[in-house]
């Protein structure tokens, strides 16, 4: 009963189809807390739509028989422009989510980013030994914490350190307060009876649900009120940060360090000149500003305001494997995937994240072979109609 | 019984959620009366809908820890940059709405303008002692009259005097004309039955009812049909009014002089060439004429022609805390806000229009965190993007 | 029983409004005969719609208490800018429907054109003694035929003639079709029966139905297949028209010439270079080439080539006052309202058509009163939001 | 029972009216397969739409009494600007579907393109003696079957041969996945329950259906299993071809060479370097690469690339007589209709097709006719509204 529902795979013939899947297995509460967005949710409809505004220009006889989208990020190869996002709560959705996401990613030849908001430990997922493995944080109001969770991501091996910077005060997600969501779920007898439809995920995760809470930040030997430090992470992040922690941090770290959520091309100049690696175009999925610039529709300018001094990923509305193909053409290095690799998570765990992977795998495949691209360099601003 | 409806503060987690709970409460002729618009509502619509064209580009590495969201109108503080907009009959919607209005701005800080079309008199409100307290008025065909409005209003302490000057002639306000909407209202045995789901407002207003009227001009010790005044309301306004009127009460009233009602450059001109300390960018919420340039969309042109030389606040459409800051961005001093106002006072009287006036602050404030912008000064142009 | 639907005046508060009317009193094939366009409907659409995309800015301080939008065209005083468009078949939508609308037009202040294709003939209108009266023809593959109806049209006194240009091959009216529509109108049992909600039409038009024929070419004297004639009006006007038949035309043609269905800016000017005194810019409500510009959209062009060498008239997708207004911003001196006058005429007859005009009228008048416009030669460019 | 729908011609009055008959008529999975595109079927949508953005602008006074449609290409006369696209599989739709197909094109004087997938042989269709008949291909890995096709259809007397570019991989038809469409057509119980509706089609190609094929690659006197072929055919094509093969290609093809599947200027400027005789502006008709230029967007790209060097054809969207104006006037020789031409067959084989043929006709005419075009070389881009 635990498993997936049957026939998963051919109904999920593709990631919105996933999205479907995922809405029919989770909770009501839960799956609008990963499918929702701030406010009245217009930066996350334009995250997907202003992908549309772009029109692919093919070049089929430039001849494409064998493509090879594998690409190289600090050091690394990755078999694919796309790598996992880091989103928060994974065990949420399948017992053990993370480890199950981490090993999809490795097993598709992809890095996987782990949210600072995981359900187990930075350690526990290192323990799985799955590579490549990013972290991401936060600047914390507790410089110490800060220092404290990079020094364990060194410790524990893992690869780049990705600072999120958009999140500094939790952004009004209206799903959420209407569905009431809690850390840890509470489950009312009324809830319960309305998810008779949702027993699998249920029973599943009757061992997880009252003990699920963000991981890295539970006392070791510690009683601690779950519900209360679900509260106390949300105050964690310092909306004071500035530049300056970004270069003490810069100190710090040994290995790739990225910014998460950069839109405004000051903002990537100066963190170019404040020494970070990368930097990921981000306004995390439409969940914090609600009205802020899509993800696709601010890369251009913050392209042009690095001019190659470091990497750029765009996280943010690819649902399609030409959607990694258009931020490539626009002069993102790499592409991360959010909600889709969630949602392959909640339909049939570590399976359905690597269904979600390979679905990309093969659009992104079908859209180079079709468009004449033999390889990820071929990408460039000519295969895009300029709108007059 | 005439208490708001339990739960109100819970389901009106936003402006949008307190319209729907507006909804619920009044009768559908009253509910109608705030929400319309004129002709087609094209206008109101738009008044809306424009924000969205607008993308912000945040810079939280800017640090804003604290975040300060006062300013200072014509030698006043506000704690925010939103004050409650002159809108009539507010004593329709709950028993002395507008003193419950007025003690909700001034209890949040902000000033709260008096429209001239009150259910109480200027005098009532200014015996309530809430500041700061504006004055809203027209250029009246009778000149005495409109000097005696003037007069009283300053004897009354209020600091601003708001001269509309897009109402000349009543726009055509067809919900209005549909629902043969009336002041006093009045009730057909059919309209009671209808109202069986507004039971609330009904029991709470019924003393209030047959003696609904626009207070200021109602002539003291004199029997009056309350009818026949409401139109005569109607045609007191001079749509002959000229700029000297506006040199003439310039010279009149002592404190701030305000236009309400400019979308037009050269208007703007004018007035910083006739005196006048500010100005309103409105098209009276889309109520007046049908086929107006939203407010957000004329801001730009005003800015651009008064030059610094006079305030300039934005009055239309306004639904979100981003909406106050992408309005900042594009150079308005202040905005006000009308409608949303009114939702609250419907829902749950002095309480309701608090927890509007809340929620903005809340919004305000999260949207300037999340952007990194410490203060009102810190919002410039540079925090949108330039739409190709 | 034959008179009009009782409230028709409360309802019909608006020209929208008037429609549905109409839709309610019309049998369905005849509503769609005046209500639709051709092929997909696009320019239909588009005609109305594109009013949408122009913002107006007023400027009330300019004063206009008083407002005069009376306008001279072609040595005549109009009470309004607006005059009656040639509409085919008003007879057939209420007896004599052709004298009642022009009656109507009369009463209002303004002109009536009479369509080639009215029921009546034009020397039974010209009996009526309504003035200004203009008279609608064609270039025909006869051209003894067009002289004949210009000699007609010169000696029944009418002071305009206007020459149709765009419907030399009938468009595809796909409604038409669909509902098999003829002239004079064949009711089946069938289609009686489904009539049961449009008795008092039935009723009203019993005489008329069987003869409703285009007068203007029947036969004296003679006995005719009343259907054949309107089968061979269709096939009447020459596609092979050209401009010498314009110059021709104006050497027979004693008072003032004009084209209808001008959108191209060089025809525009070639119209100017054969002598014509005015145009229409117009594609016949959208009746005819699907995928021709909109009227509002095709002006401006028109209006720069013709450089006030001759009168432009605006006709199509005119429903409100505030569309009359942006098309005379925009350079137009005159608007005409088709669709909306036999929306009138349906409902009321000359009473529905009074009404109408008189709602045009008023909106006009509000809109000038709003925008500070107290005369037509007020009405310029600088009244419309410049998009950028 | 196996004939066409009774009144299919009266209810079938435009092309889209002939989709919703087409609709009726077959099962489900085909109908799909014909109508279906790539991916979220952005460009399938955009091939059409695309069309509305451009506005016409008529001159009926130049005169176009007699209209000639008629054009000339590669030393071919065509009645109209318009032929038929190569389709796969019209013999799933109606018995010998390619014949019928060809038939009525050649009755309406116009080309057919046989596709490679037919189900008949192109030497069977050469049988039928119909001219002008194109043959389309592709570039194979097996270079001898490529250079066996063109010898064939030289054989067999072809005048051009049309090399498909954009199918070298097959796109991603989501329809057809989840419809489980298989070549031949597999009949479950269910399913044949489910055909209720169609048994007219059931019927009419009861004995067609297992035998349903791509008969080109069929191997003469060898037992094969046709689900076997039809799962090879898709992996024929060579992804891996280049301007080289078409080079080699223009050494052995006699005729005229034209490329299908052309979008980008570069592509479009290398053809005409490489020989080609005229390419098809096309995107698969939406099939192929979701999120490609529509047709007529990336049309002027490829007109300016190409300065008169080469023919250029477009194919897709096409569903109207004007969008065939709208297409010459921004530079296109020729069109090609596909599924509009499936809709007639599967109507009513040969005269469904005709009707189509005849339906795109009249509309051109008409619009000729009301545009004041005589003949093709009188459509330029100066009937087009440029927009601002």
């Amino acid at each position: 009963m635990s498993g997936p529902a049957p026939g998963w795979q051919r109904r999920g013939f593709n990631v919105a189809a996933m999205r479907t899947e995922a809405k029919r297995a989770l909770p009501r509460a839960i799956f609008d807390f990963v499918d929702g967005g701030a406010g009245d949710e217009v930066t996350l409809r334009r995250n997907e739509s202003d992908f549309d505004a772009l029109s692919l220009l093919p070049r089929p006889l430039n001849g494409a028989a064998e493509r090879d989208m594998s690409i190289t990020l600090f050091g690394q190869k990755l078999s694919m422009p796309l790598m996992v996002a880091p989103t928060g709560l994974a065990g949420l959705l399948w017992p053990d989510g993370e480890a199950a996401s981490a090993r999809a990613a490795a097993a598709a030849g992809t890095a996987y980013c782990l949210s600072h908001g995981s359900v187990c430990t930075l350690e526990a997922l290192a323990g799985t030994g799955v590579t490549p493995r990013w972290m991401q944080t936060y600047i914390y109001k507790d410089r110490e914490l800060t220092r404290e969770i990079a020094e364990r991501a060194a410790a524990a091996g893992y690869e780049a350190l990705v600072v999120t910077i958009d999140t500094q005060i939790v952004g009004n997600r209206e799903r959420d307060i209407r569905n009431g969501f809690l850390i840890p779920p509470r489950l009312s007898a009324g809830e319960v009876a309305r998810m008779a439809f949702k027993l699998p995920w249920l029973w599943r995760m009757r061992r997880e649900i009252p003990r699920i809470t963000f991981g890295n930040y539970k006392r070791a030997g510690e009683a601690e009120d779950l519900t209360a430090l679900a509260e106390r992470m949300l105050t964690l992040p310092d909306p004071g940060m500035t530049w300056r922690d970004i270069e003490w941090l810069r100190g710090i770290w040994p290995g790739a360090l990225l910014l998460k959520g950069v839109l405004h091309p000051d903002e990537a100049a100066a963190a170019v000149a404040n020494g970070v690696d990368g930097m990921l175009v981000s306004n995390h999925g439409g969940r914090q500003l609600d009205g802020a610039a899509s993800a696709i529709e601010a890369l251009p300018g913050v392209v042009e305001a690095v001019d190659g001094r470091a990497k750029i990923l765009l996280d943010g509305g690819i649902r399609r494997g030409t959607h990694v193909i258009k931020a490539l053409a626009l002069g993102a290095d790499c592409c991360l995937t959010g909600r889709p690799q969630f949602w392959g998570l909640a339909v049939a765990g570590e399976a359905g994240v690597a269904h979600v992977l390979e679905t990309f795998r093969r659009e992104i495949d079908l859209a180079m072979g079709l468009s004449g691209l033999a390889k990820i360099g071929d990408i460039g601003p000519d295969i895009l109609l300029r709108q007059s």
